[in-house]
């Protein structure tokens, strides 16, 4: 059974996009939002992204099938003791965030017995933010990690899962940890380098930049509250990864010393290759 | 004048490029390519990026009023010494190199003193590479690097300028050492970040890998031989781009290590305004 009623907390582009597309997707669905900005409220009411709206997180909770926490990640222990009280026994929890492995343990922790969490994080948005942004095709044919662990309750996963498949997304099932991982190799490493890379330039080179400079700075654009919440939560991780490129650096920097450039031949033309295997599924 | 008669030295996505933009935009002129592989001449000819095609550099340049260097850098020495006998008397010789301190430097010194050199970089292109992503719209808008020293001729300066300008190209001047700097920079370090980035992945962690990876890391898929010869003609300027990224994730790591949110936060969204700014020229 498809939830019927949908409570989304945070009403930002993801948040947005989820009530656009449940809209269209999910018959005779009914969805709930919370936001602490009016503002943003009636610009989620005006598009049509919600049916109701609460500045409240308990109200906009009540009495909903499913709940998804669509917040930046540094708000989601809050907002869990928050509507804890007050939600439907049966009711189902997830969430869209980028780190995986707090939320589910205080989510686990923090909810009564009677309602069921599964972590989640569809793959979908971009440095883009707010309602504005929204569109019901952002999960079409992206892909939707679920995160579920011994104490998941197996139907409430299979319902989070075919809520995300009722919206386009591609399923796939990882560990906590496994996600938090992987996500900061492919994703919060990304990041930070990005943001480095931007930090260090001058007012002179940045006048110069071009297409490849923006293309591999873009995300640097994001939102640095919600970035700042990811770092903080998977900085064990990221630690690892900015080690790793740090390596690889090194290395470049030995190959640049010795002018060694058969070696520096195959360093780059490992990476393209790797690179180019990517190309069929985000084309230029 | 315009330049009446243009050889093309490296018909790939660049050379082939400034072959259909000059036809287009240059009245009855004269486009003759040289390429050391038949199969690329023949697409060059059959796609009208030029009109006579040549196996020998020296037979490419006889009776030119234009030379427009197009091949990877590495190459320009020996390119260089090969059409210098060939030369006609007042010829002009540009090119296209990412890298500007060693090609002036070289062609000041191997070209006869009856022919002028000016050192060109437009910034255009991608990671894409051959004559089959030609496209004469390529230089609009974009923007022109040229490179003039106390030696160059100030009436062939205007006249590559000129050049350049008609192609639809915005001009710029700097010296070979400040173009190396800035580009190393903006250019030749995002390009060494990507080839890391992708380099420490895993094969786990690049299916996971999203929109954000792929602007991130889309560069890295570059020719390895072009990059190879910048990296190492380039590489006093692109250690200490290495270098000052290695700062900023020191002070990141510093950051993670200490949970300083607001430092963080700072430190984030300093680069997301920086980044936002660029945003109006390489709109996502």
């Amino acid at each position: 059974m498809p939830p019927r009623k949908i409570s989304i907390l945070g009403v930002g582009l993801l948040g947005g996009s989820i009530g656009l597309a449940a809209k269209s997707s999910i018959k005779d669905c009914q969805i709930i939002g919370y936001g602490h900005r009016q503002a943003t409220m009636d610009a989620a009411l005006g598009r049509g992204a919600i049916d109701q709206a609460f500045t409240e997180p308990e109200a906009a909770v009540a009495g909903c099938d499913l709940v998804v926490l669509c917040t930046p990640v540094g708000i989601f222990r809050q907002l869990l003791s928050k509507i804890a009280p007050s939600l439907a026994p049966g009711a189902l929890v997830t969430d869209v965030g980028s780190t995986k492995r707090t939320v589910v343990e205080e989510a686990e922790k923090l909810l009564p017995p009677t309602v069921h969490f599964v972590g989640s994080h569809p793959i979908a948005g971009s440095e883009k933010r707010g309602i504005e942004f929204a569109r019901p095709d952002l999960f079409q044919n992206a892909l939707c990690l679920t995160t579920p662990t011994p104490q998941t309750n197996p139907a409430a996963l299979e319902t989070v899962e075919a809520f995300w498949k009722s919206l386009g997304m591609r399923l796939r099932r990882l560990t906590p940890a496994e996600h938090d991982k992987f996500l900061s190799d492919i994703s919060h490493l990304p990041h930070a380098l990005a943001a480095a890379l931007v930090s260090m330039q001058t007012d002179k080179s940045l006048e110069l930049a071009g297409k490849g400079f923006s293309d591999t700075t873009r995300i640097a654009a994001g939102d640095a509250e919600l970035w700042r919440d990811i770092f903080l939560d998977n900085r064990d991780n990221l630690r690892d990864g900015i080690h790793a490129v740090r390596s690889e650096l090194d290395r470049l920097l030995k190959l640049l010393d010795t002018q060694d450039a058969a070696a520096l031949k195959d360093w780059l033309s490992t990476a393209a290759a790797r690179r180019t295997a990517l190309e069929k599924r985000h084309p230029s």
